[in-house]
């Protein structure tokens, strides 16, 4: 699993020069190792650090706390990677995921690793306590290189292993919105909307599912994005509802603007707007185009017609992130390539008042795009 | 807001030696601010680094991105702290959150902090940038200290504050149980009893809010613990369902064991015994007590009685943390004092076939212990 993400880094870090390597952004983790921890409750508790991957020898190992192993049986069996984890809970001492961590790399992973070479850390995300680990182990043959952000451009052309997790996740996301658009009615609050939507999401994959990112009523002053809250839908109100799933460790993404009862006639206006930039975005997805082009036809649009232009990106890459490159905004000049996933989500706003945004995702072929999305976006 | 954890930790500091700070454990933080940032969809997208807290000079300076701003109010008009934030979403510029922390940073709080100063850190979740920086402004006296774990037994009395947020949790774990009671029925599966908890918990609360803990079928293969799968509820088959709130940053904890249909001869054995045991552990908790004793004093009623002792610990406290200090396990001669929070949660499991967990809340008192959790454990 993951096997060319790792491929494609190891040639970069025998290009840059790096021997040993240590990732510890969770983006990083998951797209070397298809490994992707839960998060819906924070911060494993018993963990010594965040999940780790070290490269050294064109090998790549996965430290992790021992409660994770099963989940990591999706990395365990590479030819190139291996999984070393580490005893979390006990009743028999004190609970103590870094020391044991320490121990765990120590006897194992540090003892037999070259002992000078030039270190490479993603260093916005590697505690102290594990890069003195590795310096006291060895004698680096210089001060470590800040890594982060190297895999970033490598993440944007997704293999066929990664589209089909993608794809699985824009399923979800289609199954959340068809959920939230019955639940949408006078009287109902955006969480009511919000719990019917992560209910039919974790119900159709049989298991928990991480869910992002608005559900928002119109009248709210931010009413651009924003969790659910209490506020409650009176007839005409319009509810912004933006839902990504995580599920694997990929992110789906997908908008849609749903009324209560009517839509008013300036909502109505405002949508076909809307869609229309939606699907001028769509017809100009292909290789080559230029992110910064696409960002400005829809823009263009937008104030053409006379409205306020949204304040956010036209649209931006998914994978491990909900939110990655190529990012379709204003000073862009990467060109889309086959295999990039892109979404598009043109909105237009009246804070306080009402607000419409239609978002979809699509894959870039060879000679156009594809539509992902699935999700019924009609008023 | 957490005036009375500072001054604790500004005395702690003081009589260390150490002139200057910086916490990044999550529990740290919420335990010194109030902050409690949204963990659902995992790290944020644009943060530069992790929540920081920053000490010096007797102040405390809680550093993060901009977009939780208005969450970090409950923070920001203390007098001995600030809150610092720093650019993370924008459209004009490639996004940077590290970057943008450290122009922050270098322009204000390292710039009228101390020049020489003995500093502390929590190694294992300050990130490697993050040291830098200080060590690049300062001239540090000694190498940091680690400082990780200095604020874990300061953290086991509650303060009154704490103890209103633990309560509006508990409360919240009830309306769980008692949705969760109605959703387990033959042809349901643990996927679906929990998406009823976690509806209600949410439209209790009017918000979102992170839910843990277990949700498994008897007839699991591992049947004390794990997340909803979508196992199925046959005619008596028992599900343990342990569920944690997390609002406002604290946590509640909560077990019941719930049978469709009618119970075993077995199950309901079990649960008389299961049943003895907590309230055995309820007639022992006062100021004083050890806990190591009331642990050995469970395992041999479970003993006693010939069923096989549980393996997990038999109780721990609860706060920012789901499972604190002080534990209640073999090793453990910490004394309970008042002030303190402690779960109970024996229990008794045939790994393939059933279980039966119980698990209740208290607030030790001056002379004993109240109840927190108001739950319906019936069979």
């Amino acid at each position: 699993m993951h096997h060319e993400q790792r491929a494609q880094t190891r040639a970069l870090l025998r290009a840059r020069g790096i021997d040993i390597a240590v990732f510890a952004h969770p983006h990083s983790v998951t797209w070397l190792t298809g490994f992707a921890p839960p998060v819906q409750t924070g911060r494993h508790l018993f963990a010594g650090a965040p999940p780790l991957v070290l490269y050294a020898g064109g090998h790549f190992t996965l430290v992790i706390v021992d409660a994770w192993a099963e989940l990591a049986a999706v990395f365990g069996a590479e030819a190139d990677g291996a999984v070393v984890t580490y005893l979390g809970y006990t009743i028999e001492q004190p609970i103590d995921g870094p020391g044991e961590l320490r121990s765990s790399l120590e006897l194992g992973w540090l003892a037999s690793a070259a002992r000078r070479a030039r270190i490479g850390i993603e260093e916005a995300d590697v505690p102290v306590a594990v890069l003195a680990l590795l310096t006291n182990a060895w004698e680096p043959l210089s001060a470590p290189v800040a890594i982060d952000g190297w895999l970033t451009p490598l993440r944007r052309v997704k293999t066929a292993e990664e589209l089909a997790k993608l794809r699985e996740n824009f399923q979800l996301a289609d199954v959340g919105h068809a959920a939230a658009r019955l639940a949408v009615q006078v009287g109902a609050s955006e969480i009511d909307v919000w719990c019917a939507a992560e209910t039919a999401v974790q119900r159709a994959a049989g298991c928990r599912v991480p869910l992002g990112n608005d559900c928002v009523v119109g009248y709210r002053e931010n009413n651009i994005g924003g969790w659910p809250l209490d506020f409650r839908l009176r007839p005409s109100d319009s509810l912004i509802v933006d839902l990504s799933t995580i599920r694997h460790g990929y992110w789906s993404d997908s908008c849609a603007t749903y009324v209560a009862g009517t839509p008013t006639a300036k909502q109505a206006a405002i949508y076909q707007v809307v869609a229309e930039a939606l699907a001028l975005g769509a017809s100009l997805l292909r290789p080559g185009a230029v992110c910064a082009d696409i960002d400005l036809a829809l823009r263009r649009l937008i104030a053409g017609a006379g409205y306020p232009v949204y304040p956010h990106h036209t649209g931006h890459g998914v994978g491990v992130s909900g939110h990655e490159a190529p990012r379709i905004v204003p000073y862009n000049d990467e060109r889309l390539a086959p295999g990039m996933v892109i979404m598009l989500e043109p909105g237009i706003y009246f804070p306080g008042e009402t607000g419409v945004r239609l978002e979809d995702g699509f894959l870039i072929t060879d000679d156009g795009a594809v539509l992902l999305t699935q999700h019924d976006k009609t008023f």
